[in-house]
């Protein structure tokens, strides 16, 4: 077995210590990365502190995983030491269902082994994530990584990046097309980047005048305040997509009126409560409501290489891992622009 | 003046009784279409009741209209006198925004003078629908009929028809794909006759067993009661597309979970009240909720042809306009198989 160092948490209401636990040896395709930075994501503070009630502690959290291959398994042949790899939100599924096939393997419909708080594919051994120094993950579910600078800032784009990602590829965001970004935070600033690097007109959709300049030097051409109905209604029916990345409650039916002929608006945050949806919202203008899940390991390599060729990455606040709890009630007042990193080499100072 | 013949209701709580009104003189491109039969569409009980508190009376209903070109415009170049030609839910639009240089004419961004229960492009003439002898329209907004036969079945595909067409097309429903039509009413019965000559294999889910030998007659391939949580819970995920046609309030939330990667649910009825939708009911495959209104008259036209081509047409049951009334409170208990229509030789026992 491979010792290992990490942060976990071991209750819901328990601070991070270092904590040391086992990866297991290499199997023939597994490969083992050595961990170099890893992207606090809004769903880490969640789990940790058993918001969705379904943790398991101790818990080591972490899907946004950026490092170098130090160990290959003997069949490996995607990976050689000293690449650059990712590892997002999961890290196994079944490979044979029909959403494994298709590449959309976070749909698994039997099992997907989520890169922590998760099981593996057995569903007994738990999983581990990347506030560690090392990680042991199946080529398969391994990304390629090409840059060989600005690491800490790729590190986001595995849940972050894709998370955006995805949508707008899906529904063909382009040139000539109006499009709005709810919400500018860790999500909603690499959907700005993104959407504008597909060509189309971006407009930021927000609660605080404050984020305008940032906006607009995220790549946005347009910035909204979405508390002044006024601002709301002269838009409506004016949008082609919309990508709704906030999680608190709100009305998704003044966005969705911002919508043209068969506009569509995708959420990708999350409310705990449901949302209500008058019909009409949607059958004006044959408007479209959709989810959006991450993204699949093709996807998440086009993604990847997609940000690589128009040099897109996330902005980033780097820390040592030893200022984890700072970090967690900075995210949850919205004060990071716009995602901590975690340096791993600072766990060599625990 | 063209001193027309039909039937209107005065207020909310009157019954239905002749009603003598003038259509205008044909412009250029007007046409005069004697109309054969015309279908009762749910909507017509709504606004004839004032349910949707929006009525103008005296009201003469009806925006599924089949008919015999009577007399031409000087300028008019689709239409010859004899021709069968139909009118749907609207006769105007301003010709010149986005949505309708488009063909998605029901979504003018002006003004979108509808068959009945609105005002012509003025926004000060009232129009009256199809209850009547006679009707004077654009030809842009009338569409050609090349059948000479089934006439009373081919009115309800006006709005029936395109309102079910509209999002199989969109969707692009085929064959390979599962398919399912919720409610078989006027709607659903014709979603199931379209979605089937797709090739699509056809669920029909339903609260009414009794309902199963007739869906299986249309086309469907498989018949669900819903009433029962495990039949629905056997087949999460595995449907590309839903047709919700059910206007009564029900959760959505468990049509939504039977969508695979990817699946859209199109809501074609309209709850009046707003539906629950839970964020993860659309996240998780990537689901899309989304809603369809009518269609434009490309869209209808096209829709008509493909019709034709496939055979289709409404199950109707034709009444003399004398028993609207009893229509009306058949259709309201859905006693009708599929959709009454109006033959209206019969305003001239009036």
């Amino acid at each position: 077995m491979k010792p290992t160092r990490g942060y976990a948490v071991h209750a819901a209401d328990a601070k991070f210590e270092p904590f040391d636990f086992e990866r297991r040896e290499l199997g023939a395709r597994d490969i083992l990365i050595e961990i170099m930075y890893c992207g606090i994501c809004h769903s880490d503070i969640h789990q940790a502190r058993n918001e969705w009630q379904n943790s398991i502690y101790p818990m080591v959290p972490g899907h946004e995983i950026v490092g170098r291959v130090k160990e290959t398994g003997s069949e490996v042949s995607k990976f050689r030491e000293g690449d650059i790899a990712g590892v997002g939100c999961f890290v196994d599924s079944c490979r044979t269902c029909r959403n494994c096939t298709d590449g959309h393997e976070q749909f698994c419909r039997k099992h997907v082994a989520v890169t922590y708080n998760g099981t593996e594919m057995d569903e007994k051994t738990p999983t581990f994530g990347g506030y560690s120094s090392q990680i042991v993950v199946d080529e398969d579910y391994a990304l390629k990584i090409t840059a060989k600078d600005k690491l800490a800032n790729i590190a986001p784009l595995l849940c972050a990046g894709i998370t955006t990602y995805s949508p707008l590829k899906r529904f063909n965001v382009g040139a000539g097309q109006k499009v709005g970004i709810v919400g500018l935070g860790g999500l909603g600033h690499m959907g700005v980047k993104i959407a504008a690097s597909m060509g189309a007109d971006v407009t930021v959709f927000s609660t605080s005048p404050s984020k305008e300049q940032d906006a607009r030097k995220l790549g946005a051409h347009n910035f909204v305040i979405t508390k002044n109905p006024e601002n709301m209604a002269a838009l409506a029916g004016t949008y082609d997509f919309i990508l709704d990345t906030v999680s608190a409650p709100h009305d998704l039916n003044i966005y969705l009126s911002l919508l043209g002929v068969n506009g569509a608006m995708v959420l990708v945050g999350a409310p705990e409560k449901p949302s209500e949806i008058h019909a009409f919202s949607l059958i004006g203008n044959n408007r479209t409501l959709s989810g959006s899940m991450i993204g699949g390991i093709p996807e998440t390599q086009e993604m990847l290489d997609y940000c690589a060729e128009h040099n897109i990455t996330s902005d980033v606040e780097i820390i040592p891992i030893q200022k984890i709890e700072e970090a967690y009630e900075r995210t949850i007042k919205s004060d990071v622009r716009y995602r901590f990193v975690i340096d791993m080499q600072s766990l060599d100072k625990a």
